[in-house]
């Protein structure tokens, strides 16, 4: 088989749990990762290394990325907001991590009560912890709040590019962008890409576009065309608001691999398959809506994957 | 104040009202043309002109058609399906007419009972009458069901660029493609469009792309880098299925401009206005769910309209 097109990373165990009260118990949180595998997911951001205290949604997260790993061909990536969430997620064996950094100094010292420059620091300090005890395993970083900013507002796009650039410099083997407030448009997403691809060539990372305002789609299409190969995005959206139905959250992996399998950009995904994995979610969290488009419509008829549009 | 950069058409009264099964009295149809007018939007698909027995929603177009007329400097647009509806909607004072011919022979014979070749022959005979009757009128013909069937599944691209330029050899003064069944994909709607542009250069006509799969942004973004520079899309997304909420129907004026004057793409219309209209909409329908991302999120702290951006 030859090599998908694009990396499509599932969030959803991460980014879609974080935002919800409910703790999934492990059971079923890797139920719902095993069924995405069995789609054909190749990466998932299983779990975050964080403070219990902070978030008891990710308090199983060694255990969770213990299960993963029996999941063959899984890159079992894990969020880590510092050196300590680094060690912890090596210990327990994780093939990839992903350090979030924000834009501004705002949003910043509200998320993390730390500076950038503080951050792009401690990125320095895991890339070398890294180097010394797990060299295989690729560290990402990613510019938060790169689009658009809920304390600051508009982001200077050369401030986007120097942090992304900085972050490569202090060893980040790949730097994305993500639209954490859905704040982002085409154009920006493009300009943006288009820099960073200048800047960093391949270590360029996933472009993380939120669909809070409907653009999702449209960003991921416009990062693809400037170059990006790596997305981010969450099976039924999950990370949406419950409290605003449809007004927040991640775009859904199933209408993202929908849109570039029909376009006959190959991701490795049975989308049919993904689709089915909604249920294995919703049966974990029948309380919080599911997200995207593509479930409710089904596929459409003629429909062919990229792989079988190349004959 | 210079020409907007692109054509936002509103269809909710014409292709939203259509499958709703209420019939919305006529001064609350004048009421919401108004409402979205006043915040600037330049042409409304304001009704169809078909057999009141097969589609009493639109019993009240020439009505429709007289009220609107007196907002200043709208496009007042109207569907016919033949010549008899395009005579009537010329006695009662549209600027602008629209017609659908489906790019399937099998969606043709379901959706009018006519062949692709009659409905070609019929826009002929609009044209002449229309030439006659009111030559300043510009008649658009309108592919249906151009990227993909539900009847007859994939739709082969040359024959849809065949018709389309079949039809403008026939008078047509503008031929867009529709998405009725919401089966397109942006790499399709590119292809397509770029040849549309290749072969008919000005005369191209409107995408109406709907967002039944969440690609509808997306494709229209595709769309625009294509070349096209007319967009149909209808307010609060109406024209979704009230059976399966989120799963058809249009794309959102709202949430498309929003993508355009985010981008620095000038549509003419104030957004906040715009979205001010779903009130007027939902005092009218309160049992019809109102789609769009936009209006739950707000606009994003920093949003400058492409205007102010030009400073």
């Amino acid at each position: 088989m030859a090599q998908p097109d694009v990396l499509i990373s599932e969030c959803g165990p991460r980014d879609g749990l974080q935002i919800i009260r409910e703790v999934m118990p492990t059971k079923d949180k890797l139920a719902w990762i095993g069924a995405m595998h069995a789609a054909g997911v190749s990466e998932i951001e299983v779990c975050s290394f964080v403070p219990p205290k902070l978030m008891p949604q990710m308090a199983d997260a060694a255990e969770v990325v213990a299960g993963s790993l029996k999941l063959q061909g899984l890159t079992v990536l894990a969020l880590v907001p510092n050196l300590r969430g680094a060690e912890a997620a090596i210990a327990a064996g994780a093939h990839k991590l992903t350090i979030p950094v924000s834009a501004t100094e705002e949003h910043s010292l509200a998320n993390v009560r730390r500076t950038r420059a503080d951050m792009v620091e401690e990125v320095g300090h895991i890339v070398r912890m890294r180097n010394e005890r797990a060299p295989h395993v690729p560290v990402e970083a990613n510019v938060s709040v790169a689009f658009g900013c809920t304390i600051a507002g508009a982001v200077d796009e050369d401030e986007v590019i120097r942090l992304a650039v900085t972050l490569a410099r202090a060893g980040a083997d790949f730097t994305g962008l993500s639209d954490t407030t859905g704040m982002g448009n085409p154009a920006q997403t493009r300009r943006l890409f288009t820099r960073l691809i200048a800047e960093i060539g391949e270590r360029c990372g996933a472009a993380h576009m939120h669909n809070t305002r409907g653009l999702g789609l449209a960003n991921n299409l416009a990062a693809y065309e400037a170059g990006v190969r790596a997305f981010d995005s969450s099976l039924a959206g999950l990370g949406g608001c419950p409290h605003a139905p449809g007004a927040s959250g991640n775009v859904a992996t199933e209408d993202l691999v929908f849109m570039f399998e029909a376009m006959g950009v190959d991701t490795g995904i049975d989308v049919a398959r993904l689709v089915a994995a909604r249920d294995v979610l919703a049966a974990a969290l029948p309380e919080v809506p599911l997200y995207g488009m593509l479930a409710p419509a089904g596929l459409p008829l003629g429909y062919a994957p990229a792989r079988l549009q190349r004959g």
